[in-house]
């Protein structure tokens, strides 16, 4: 993605009793955010938690979504009428609480 | 990125008396990376952390560098012998110990 665009990260942290179905996920969840989101949404990515710096070493994420804006500004007039719906999806594939991260793409 | 790939995720947590040297970080220490890392490293990316979902909130990660490679394995071969060197570099940026997350690209 391009310098000055604004990012939305959805970190899921793994931890005991913690689950997430990545196929409802990546089938279901992704699609209905894309669709909802609408042009504004200029890119997505995903990616699935497999370790950390020790070999061996539990992912502290279990799945980290990312979506991409021209602007926070954009991010928020999408994402505000549709966030009772998009979170309201998140106890059909998982019982974390996500961190949501809003960035500037830098490089 | 493309699918497959491995995500190698280095996220700085925000927090009382930490600092992040954005400048530093990406005019010297993201140079540092690429150079060393050489042809094993397939891309890189850098966010600046904004804020989190509650307007006027306090990023949740100062900042967050990704890197991508073909595989974990030419990650652990490329990144193990400059570890030393790549850490060590750390101090003249952030005093923040970072989160590494080694991920693989689903979408």
């Amino acid at each position: 993605m391009n310098k000055g665009m604004a990012k939305v990260s959805v970190l899921y942290p793994n931890g005991e009793g913690k689950h997430f179905d990545m196929d409802y996920y990546v089938d279901t969840h992704i699609p209905l955010v894309v669709q909802l989101l609408g042009d504004s949404l200029k890119g997505a990515a995903v990616e699935k938690g497999l370790g950390s710096a020790e070999p061996g070493s539990i992912a502290p994420y279990a799945a980290m979504g990312n979506m991409y804006f021209d602007s926070v500004d954009d991010f928020g007039k999408a994402f505000g009428p549709n966030a009772a719906t998009i979170m309201g999806d998140l106890p059909n594939f998982t019982n974390i609480e996500p961190i949501v991260q809003i960035s500037e793409v830098v490089i």
